[in-house]
């Protein structure tokens, strides 16, 4: 594969995921903000495009994120990625949207593609490449035909990469998004997939497959809450449990842990975060209400569809 | 000094700061939640007094928390602590208070009192004990008297302890309460200090003066602000400013982190986290106004006393 031709991909994929959110809220439009890597010193070159939207109809506060760029790993992050420290190429399509409505679940999609230069630099060629990328779903009250719904689409996307690729990523998802000083996980889950680097171009097709996926995976979720009712205790639940979704984020998310390390855009990487988000000493929802039905389930994740 | 006096001597300080600040609310009371370690698998014994406050006329939301326990560090964390893997035993005293009122900060303040076994165990002895703390004011709204009060009743604090003890404590809290992926400082400082091991018990003396200090140095602050008028702007503005505060404890502070992996009692540690907290993308204030002159003195951390 070629770097150029994947960030091609990936910024198609933004504009139409932008268009088609837009879409969808009918009211907000999102804020294009363009960047270049000049600004910020730690990167050698390249830039973005951050795209956010906020105070929607739907969509309270969201981000669709492009990047490409170019820079050095440090000794710690190189540990962590279990390469050698140098030169790397990072390109990325990263979204997480949160809806308004307690009905509608926050939901979040990233395609990435990075490359690290051979020892002697980038004259010398590449030594590894590779994609990785995942999607999930956060929902505050729990609709099973919401998750299967979810999980289904990106099951097809994953179906005509390997036959065992949904089972292998969904198992994945559940073990990367939790957060153990909570033992439970962020949500109902999803795909995650890492270090994809064998008969590349097939898997640039099946990256491909996730991009296009995120629409159709969750607009259809969005049109059959959007008009559910929700009351001040709906709204309560969905702070709290947003209060959650920001630990995961700030404590655990290797993505945005690596993003503030290697000195990324900061505002554009906690695009993340929600508008507003609550924290109660040791909140304990009511026995057998759906907010404790939702937490039994972030407790024991589960299969949503058969494979 | 031994550690059950230094116990002692925490518990009966959580108990004054709590009584000082239900008379200084005159409203809400603390909760008191008594725990014992064996709920907890990873320590070996001891437990804790988790004391919050919630809705309350002042304070929206805070903790003074204690506790003392014994574990075993894993090797991680004790590369962290300079100190090799084995049984530790730890106390402390820590406190958080988010007021509701923008006019009034947010404060921190901690004491801590460390032991590590002997490389064979407790029985033969004890190879390293230390004295650790601080105190720290984060305003929303930048009072200068409150500033120099804030500081200048630590200084004294310091006095007693060693000529340079202010000016050492207080750099080291400008370095450590830092963001360094927002290049801003939390708050207008304090003090900050740690692996004090000479002189132990003119060092616990210090401490204790310490402790002590704690309610003069804030609750003046209160009454002066607590009749000053906000209005939603300035309540906004808190919340954005809480949003940074959330991000500091858990990208970095040690404190926080070393809690949660320690397996720590998570609703106790994360006490320090504010009731609501928003984010809006690449929110900055008016040039010139109030908020503006705040994160000028963020980022450029100031003397706010003659010492």
């Amino acid at each position: 594969v070629d770097r150029k031709i994947v960030e091609q991909f990936f910024s198609k994929l933004q504009e139409s995921i932008v268009v088609g959110l837009e879409g969808a809220d009918g009211q907000a439009r999102f804020r294009r903000d363009r960047w270049s890597a000049s600004e910020t010193p730690q990167f050698d070159g390249g830039g973005g495009l951050t795209c956010v939207i906020e105070d929607g109809a739907v969509f309270e506060k969201g981000g669709v994120n492009l990047s490409a760029v170019e820079g050095r790993l440090s000794s710690r992050i190189a540990a962590h990625l279990k390469v050698s420290p140098g030169p790397f190429f990072a390109t990325g399509v990263s979204l997480v949207l949160h809806p308004r409505s307690p009905q509608i679940p926050t939901v979040h999609m990233n395609v990435r593609y990075l490359e690290i230069a051979a020892e002697e630099g980038w004259q010398d060629g590449v030594a590894r490449r590779w994609f990785g990328g995942g999607a999930d779903l956060t929902p505050y009250y729990l609709y099973a035909e919401d998750a299967r719904h979810f999980h289904e689409t990106l099951a097809t996307a994953c179906d005509d990469y390997r036959d065992d690729a949904y089972a292998r990523f969904k198992s994945e998802c559940d073990g990367y998004f939790r957060s153990p000083h909570r033992d439970e996980a962020r949500g109902i889950g999803g795909i995650f997939f890492d270090y994809l680097e064998q008969d590349l171009e097939k898997v640039f097709e099946f990256v491909q497959g996730v991009g296009r996926a995120f629409l159709p995976s969750y607009l259809p979720i969005v049109e059959r809450r959007r008009d559910e009712a929700w009351s001040e205790h709906h709204r309560e639940w969905q702070l709290l449990r947003r209060g959650r979704y920001v630990e995961f984020n700030l404590v655990h998310d290797r993505g945005t842990l690596f993003g503030l390390e290697t000195g990324g855009r900061t505002e554009a990487i906690l695009m993340s975060l929600p508008p507003t988000a609550n924290w109660r000493y040791n909140y304990q929802p009511e026995a057998g209400s759906p907010e404790a039905q939702l937490v039994d389930v972030l407790k024991h994740p589960r299969d949503w569809i058969e494979r």
